[in-house]
């Protein structure tokens, strides 16, 4: 029998608003992480604002779970139903509510994905630049506070919001900030909704700052002999005050890799990738600088992208470094997500291959290198459970790592299930504050259950 | 006799941390606003964070308020310990705890102020940018979330920052993030704190992020026959592209106000200031690229300072605006502080000066252009309370047409006492969740009582 709470959804929405079909509740019941599925008992596609709250009550009237859902594209299972109930999917509700170029802002739907954005305010001369590698939706990109290869010059998500429109479980729609670009009024409630992960409201709107699309760009990328030397040239850039948009790490198995995965031809060293953004005359004085000091390293092999197509082949092949690992028959991965002050780099990477090579399976280090930030990809075997504990104790040695030299257990993936655990070793006596305030804006624990906080 | 908390306070701390002096009760009652002043009932002067946490236990036994004190160079009367109890004097811990120039981070005590760090970090190449104009301290800039001139290039405060140690009401010492660059790990307590006013808890460190000194520094300035004619040029400026480092307005009444108060001998018309500043080719660059744009647009008086010393002059004379309608026998001043979306500038500026004129009182409109922010300077006779009610009604109704165009009443003075009567017209059914907040950090209403809420 269906239960109660299921029929008022489906009498409150469109029939074609409400699913309970096998393959959308599988859809709904995992991301791209290694996480074990839970389906939803219903997947809701709300259209507007109205639909998110009627959908709220109902589900509190009813006691029952509520998960918002982008575009499955999380990495720490996010948007797992872990208590059932309700998948919201933000996919009907992709619109730009109001582009306002000559503000540099854009308030938009939480379900429109950064590529649709960008698709349409790029031919008014502007960029939302935050890019994680996936085409996440800006809703899920908001609620895990994501970043991505551009962080080093415009920051990350959370800088780029100014105002979120959020519904509260106990049905109270309310506006975070205003649409002006700074404010010192009231409490910072925008930041806090932001990377909350759904556990404290769900967003039906986001107002973002935009910014222009720089004049000339440069790319360009070289190659040394350790990681140490990549983190320490890294370093170098950074402390030159060179304003590189973007600087990655990676290693030298990441890229035997995705040569196999793409016939990139790459150099199958450690690396770094570089790209240079600006007036045509600085991004050319800066990469000119840049090459100067990484040469003064011991940097080899530096290249600068010919033309626009060699240069969107290069960032081509070093987002696809993770779906190499991934597409390997039979093999799962997982990976790690820390984030450590600059100087720690070196140290940290040193440690995160040693771990590799201790555990006996394939992975490799790259990421975000002038954030401090990089990545493991470990790929296992899911069907030898010695092979998954080891890789998952590949992450969980870093991340206790990172945590003791006063750095975070992630970077830009957010907590979800798997950084659960490294909560208190991180925050401390800061954990009771967070789950007053979770009990304080949903006290019957309604609103993505499980996630956060166990 | 004296209070039993007062001589507790005595005997816990040294003989030289308390003062009931006349003279230091009244330096803790005001700041630089004209906010009516109110003495608190004794000054201390904490070492540590263990003093802060002693102070804050023998407050909590008593019921006393507790109302951190930087240097009083607030403008909305944050400082003002409305309900008597202890001022907390941070000039004692005015230490830097760990300079990092290897990760670009500082962590400092509340009380040092900007000057004082910058004199520290300058020699090696670092510099912490955001200006207020005075030399603020650095918790006090924190706790305001304040930002100034540099806020255009290089964000506000609480972009700034990477961690707060604070302790709460109820004793709890805790650290809001880490030192990495950034996180996606637990609720974002640091933006929470940031700009909370001393109203949650107790500033006890914070740790910022460094910035390199650009190589190159151009100042540039130009003039305009109309307000609304700066705010066009700045908002063509922005949309350019061009990072400024800084972009001020000015109009003519103060510049003839602060002409005759410092001799400087600038044009008497409506102005804008430039500061272009990176690698030497960049800003030449991007001064050229700002000259044409601003010259199409029928500027005047275009002029770069010839060497440092006329550089430093142009700001200094910008920063002394405020001073220079203070410093009028018999004058007080009060000041607005709107921010809104940049495309609403030229209509709120213009709102302004017509405000102004019609009050029949001199006051002068300036500010952060780039980031929609301005202020007023109206000059009131303060024996004459009619004069008094004209200007503050002046600020009154900015601040209304601010929220009405989806601005803030405060874009970086922070809410104090002047700003809390539009809390609810900025913020709507936000006001009662930032309520809640209060009340489960401070549940007996403690601390810096009576600011940002009634």
């Amino acid at each position: 029998m269906t239960k109660d709470w299921i029929t008022q959804l489906q009498n409150t929405l469109k029939a074609d608003q409400c699913s309970t079909s096998a393959s959308e509740l599988y859809r709904h019941s995992h991301d791209e992480s290694d996480h074990a599925p839970v389906e939803p008992e219903i997947v809701c596609f709300p259209e507007s604002t109205e639909d998110v709250k009627a959908i709220m009550h109902i589900a509190r009237e009813a006691s029952v779970a509520i998960t918002p859902f982008g575009v499955g594209s999380g990495l720490e299972g996010q948007v797992i139903p872990l208590n059932a109930g309700i998948s919201i999917n933000f996919e009907r509700m992709n619109r730009i509510v109001k582009f306002s170029p000559e503000d540099l802002l854009v308030t938009v739907q939480p379900g429109i994905t950064r590529l649709q954005l960008n698709h349409i305010i790029n031919r008014h001369g502007l960029q939302f630049p935050i890019d994680p590698g996936a085409d996440a939706s800006i809703g899920g990109m908001a609620a895990t506070n994501a970043s991505g290869t551009t962080a080093v010059r415009y920051g990350v998500m959370r800088d780029q919001i100014v105002d979120l429109e959020v519904v509260l479980a106990d049905g109270t729609l309310l506006h975070t900030g205003t649409k002006a670009k700074k404010s010192s009024s009231g409490y910072h409630l925008t930041g806090l909704f932001t990377g909350s992960e759904g556990t404290l409201g769900v967003i039906t709107e986001i107002t973002l700052k935009l910014h222009g699309i720089p004049e000339h760009t440069i790319a360009a990328s070289c190659t040394f002999e350790t990681p140490h030397q990549c983190a320490e040239a890294a370093h170098t850039i950074l402390l030159s005050g060179i304003p590189v948009q973007r600087m990655e790490f990676v290693d030298a198995y990441s890229i035997a890799k995705v040569n196999v995965y793409g016939n990139y031809g790459l150099p199958e060293k450690h690396s770094l990738f570089f790209e240079f953004a600006g007036m045509k005359g600085a991004a050319e004085e800066e990469a000119a600088m840049a090459k100067e000091l990484l040469t003064d390293l011991d940097c080899e092999n530096w290249r600068v992208a010919a033309d626009s197509e060699e240069r969107a082949l290069i960032w081509k092949a070093r987002h696809e470094m993770a779906y190499a690992y991934r597409h390997q028959a039979g093999m799962t991965i997982t990976g790690g997500d820390v984030c450590v002050p600059i100087s720690k780099l070196p140290e940290l990477i040193d440690y995160a291959r040693e771990l590799i090579a201790e555990s006996g399976l394939e992975g490799g280090v790259l990421g975000h290198i002038g954030d401090g930030n990089f990545h493991t990809s470990i790929a296992y075997d899911a069907k030898d459970p010695s092979q998954q504990l080891a890789a998952e104790e590949i992450n969980e040695q870093l991340a206790y790592r990172a945590i003791e030299l006063e750095g975070t257990c992630t970077g830009e993936h957010g907590v979800g299930l798997g950084k659960m655990k490294y909560q208190n070793a991180e925050h401390g006596a800061a954990v009771a504050v967070m789950k007053n305030m979770k009990r304080m804006l949903d006290p019957n624990n309604l609103l993505n259950p499980g996630k956060i906080f166990p």
